[in-house]
């Protein structure tokens, strides 16, 4: 498929960008993408296309676009079905990835960013204490999901590494920013591996942000936003 | 398949325990229905069903539970795939689905639920304006989605329909309650006109809840949310 044919709309720091681009990438599928620099201002085609949430990432698959990156990833996986596949085959453990990814979105990745942006030290706590048991509960999620192999997807990456490897990068960020240990050797053994594995594997390495840059980003974002008087 | 193999953890006024009942409906599926009374005491089997966020519904499979209403329409869909689909075959279409059932989930019912819950007739206007335009949005979708049929699906109930309809108890409710038209002859025809062709469907006029047995109930939530502080 030529690259014209598929455009993404993105911005390199973004953790739900970075799902799509794992996802085409696992499926080798080209695209062009497209740099948004949606906190200083959104592109015609970012307005035109997401009318509703006018939000990041889009997928334009042809003249049509696919908005939300889970719905983006799963896709991605049934356009390309022929590729490697990323939502587990059997309907249960479909059904247990879809709800570990929920979770991630509405309760995990709001504790996480509350670590840094939240105003005083009782509510970052509070939300350092949600974001390691999230953490807790994905550890033993990843015994059951992984069935004794590297991923949440088994021996190869699927839709719940996806889902919660593209936040490894803000993880680093939030663990230098803060000063505290989320993703753990002695606590969180299996997710450290996995992280390992994860970041490494070649659907990823390239498309990972450097930590040095998100973290010199996530400055500017924490600024922003906290001078902005919004959360 | 027995109805023991099949319980369903709900209860009779929650539009998204509908949606289990409506998908498993749909593919003819027995199962026991628990009632369970979430505003007084939550059961053993529930707590241990879904330990991370205690809530209704849960679809036990055998021994194993799934979660989230979304989720379980997409389960029961897949795991009896030889029954009517419920999600469009054609992977945009998919997507276009899922894109608005996030949408009423995440912006819309919330929207519709302040229009009862909010205090204040500032907070209640602006809470009935952001239902209203997310009908407008959903009326539009309609005409994209139904190509000229009856339903969200086309010419049978799909998953927005499921995801949609669901909420019909609750808006005739607030139209009542409220004294306000939501889907109306005039302003959103398409939408009016599917509203009688799901809730008079084999699948869903049994268990959608009588009108005047949730404003009943509506007054008691009211009254003990509003008591309780929160919101």
């Amino acid at each position: 498929m030529a690259s014209n044919e598929m455009k993404l709309l993105g911005a390199w720091p973004s953790p739900f960008v970075l799902r799509a681009r794992i996802a085409l990438n696992i499926k080798s599928v080209e695209y062009e993408f497209m740099e948004e620099n949606v906190l200083v201002t959104k592109s015609d085609l970012l307005l035109k296309s997401n009318p509703v949430y006018k939000k990041i990432p889009v997928l334009i698959h042809g003249e049509r676009p696919i908005c939300e990156s889970l719905i983006i990833v799963q896709y991605v996986d049934e356009v390309w079905a022929s590729g490697p596949a990323i939502l587990p085959s059997d309907p249960y453990d479909r059904a247990v990835a879809r709800f570990w990814a929920v979770y991630l979105d509405d309760k995990w990745f709001p504790s996480l960013t509350a670590i840094l942006m939240s105003d005083g030290e009782e509510a970052k706590k509070t939300a350092l204490e949600q974001a390691i048991q999230g953490l807790d509960l994905l550890e033993e999620a990843f015994t059951k999901c992984s069935k004794g192999q590297n991923f949440f997807g088994g021996d190869k990456i699927g839709y719940l590494d996806i889902a919660l490897g593209s936040f490894l990068g803000w993880v680093r960020v939030i663990q230098i920013m803060a000063n505290v240990s989320l993703i753990d050797e002695s606590k969180t053994p299996n997710l450290f591996k996995w992280d390992q594995d994860f970041s490494g594997h070649d659907a990823v390495k390239d498309v990972l942000p450097e930590t040095d840059k998100l973290v010199e980003f996530s400055k500017f974002l924490v600024a922003k936003v906290k001078g902005s008087g919004t959360k």
